[in-house]
């Protein structure tokens, strides 16, 4: 446990929080400034900054989780979708320094625009594009 | 593989496209409509509509490999941050019914928000959502 990181707390009790699953690994908690009803977060108990900083063993252990929290909650809050989302980085919309998974509910009347507005790439662009990353 | 399946095309390579990585189970694509430059979709090859159809070690598998892509992705580009989303159901932004996974790597200047506009929900009705999932 990191002693500054507010989400190490709140993983592992430290800090009241309204959690709705735990196990070894993980707390589930719901975040407090929800995009939909249901909004949670899948926090590791152990510290990492980001995907990047997380075992390979617990990245799998933590969507599978999310696939089964996913599955789970749309059951109970009849939710009509799901989004699964994890933000690494300041410029990618991360605030909190501590890897966590966010599970979104979708709700047909919920409002939320959880999506981007895709550029115009020429199939030019693209290839090179694939040429640098193939 | 399903036939009427555009996913499963460009996975197994029946359609051609811009591939930056493919293995046993897996391809990775740039998304014709890219959310910024290198946007890219891991997509399984065997087809999947959802995350609740996918078996849970090709979940791990996946997600290590957006992992995985994600620090690749971010090297080779010079992103600043990354984005992994993955959308479940038409309410959730899903538009083709085979699972994928986006790779979004994401620049200072990309001028894209992904993200919601937080509701405003009491410590009340957040103990109400708590007891209906916990």
């Amino acid at each position: 446990m990191k002693d500054d990181c507010i989400f190490c707390k709140l993983a592992n009790g430290v800090i009241p929080t309204h959690k709705i699953y735990e196990d070894d690994e993980f707390s589930v908690i719901l975040d407090a400034n929800p995009a939909t009803k249901g909004h949670a977060l899948i926090l590791p108990k152990e510290h990492a900054a980001n995907i990047y900083e997380l075992p390979d063993d617990t990245v799998a252990h933590a969507f599978q989780l999310a696939k089964k929290m996913a599955a789970k909650m749309s059951d109970k809050l009849k939710a009509d979708g799901f989004n699964i989302v994890q933000n690494n980085g300041e410029t990618a919309g991360q605030t909190v320094f501590h890897f966590h998974i966010h599970l979104i509910p979708r709700y047909k009347e919920d409002k939320q625009l959880i999506g981007w507005k895709p550029l115009k790439l020429s199939d030019e662009e693209l290839s090179e594009v694939e040429n640098m990353l193939k």
